[in-house]
């Protein structure tokens, strides 16, 4: 059974995200990964920034790998792919593809980690009740 | 009497804030006077941001003008003149030069206008008295 | 007769883009600009970026001015109208109006002036043959 | 014989830089680490941005990867020690440590590797001659 939940989404690249090497500066691949990921939770609703707050929980991400493989230049339109990647414990992981639109080329491959924080300040241990239930709803066994 | 309340600071330009087209990004300018209200603030205690989130007020920026003179290039160093700007009423007044260090050429004048929301998030009529605490300390005066 | 030439675009407000208060920072209405400055350039082809580097002229922003009149908040989206402004001489006018789309509220309106710089760096006191073939192109008869 | 580079640099945390959770967007500390680099590059002076375009190279980073251990907040200090990574072949490695001033707490820990790219645009397989040289400078003798 495959519970592979995707999102694929496209975001023009901006003349002030076009470095003076004339391509997308690396930094602006993390505001792409967000677009993704904001992109993602309107796909797949229950799981958005603005469901942590209703919840009174933080989700700040604690780690960031991005690999790059070729340059997006300007006009050019970076499609992103967004996968949850169900992981064990209290955590929230993705896994991202940017391509260029014009040639389908491999830009980007990058994953991010988010723990959860609550009312104290504290890291949780267990899973929010609102991360379960929308696991739930999306039938994600843990493996 | 004279009472120009000045502070100058000095910014490297960063590889991330040059455009394809070689000089700093137009949108950039908009940190730097940042850089500019936060140095002026360390400067003259009492009215940066840190003091307006002790007094629950919040003081948005509710107009912004920027005119460009010449650019900043990568290495170059922007140097920020922030002077207050007395105003009558419940308004935060700045006025910014910025100037390349390496010539002294004149890059950029501004001004911006903050104006006070206190806790109901309703617009104050009135100055807020840890604003006004911070005139009387500088002996502002208005006209 | 009416010329104006006029686009309408949706931008979603980002996480990255909110600020502590809990809105859109200020700065981030540049960015809404561009996006609306990229959406006409597509919707009226000749004037963009892209042509620009074709005919190989810059032209650099000289002038911004934004006024706000209310926040953009997390999950709102910001509808952008650009306007080009017809003026006398070698220079590039817009007018912008940003709405948020859930209530139509007004947050922002704005200018932009570029002037154009030629191949050796220089500002061009006529306008560039792109330019006057893109008016052209559109009916816009200088008042 | 101990051959390590480093750099360490202060870089107030600005106010534009805070997001909605009351901390450091975790995009920014992609600006920490390229503050970071740009200071290592004063420190140990032929491997700057300057210095690859001098050379006719570029030099973009592909691979960043980022763990986060604690937040920057408003009027925080970042102290960025940056450290150089020698590894055979072409390419440019560096480590990143970020802590926060006022009390020393470990914020970041993070690596990026960059390649070289020459005038062709084709991925450079030696070594260029200016890294060369900037290696052999600082005595720096690879594993």
């Amino acid at each position: 059974m495959d519970m592979k939940l995707e999102d694929v989404t496209r975001i023009p690249v901006k003349f002030s995200e076009i470095d003076s090497m004339g391509r997308a500066w690396h930094g602006s691949y993390i505001k792409y990964m967000e677009d993704g990921r904001e992109s993602f939770g309107r796909h797949f609703p229950g799981i958005g920034y603005a469901d942590m707050v209703a919840a009174g929980i933080l989700a700040p991400i604690v780690d960031v790998h991005v690999k790059y493989y070729g340059p997006l230049e300007l006009n050019d339109v970076a499609v992103i792919r967004t996968t949850y990647v169900p992981k064990r414990g209290a955590r929230l992981d993705y896994r991202y593809e940017i391509r260029r639109e014009r040639d389908d080329a491999l830009c980007c491959r990058a994953t991010t980690i988010q723990l959860f924080i609550d009312q104290k300040q504290e890291l949780m241990l267990e899973e929010p009740q609102y991360y379960i239930d929308w696991k739930q709803r999306y039938g994600i066994v843990d493996d």
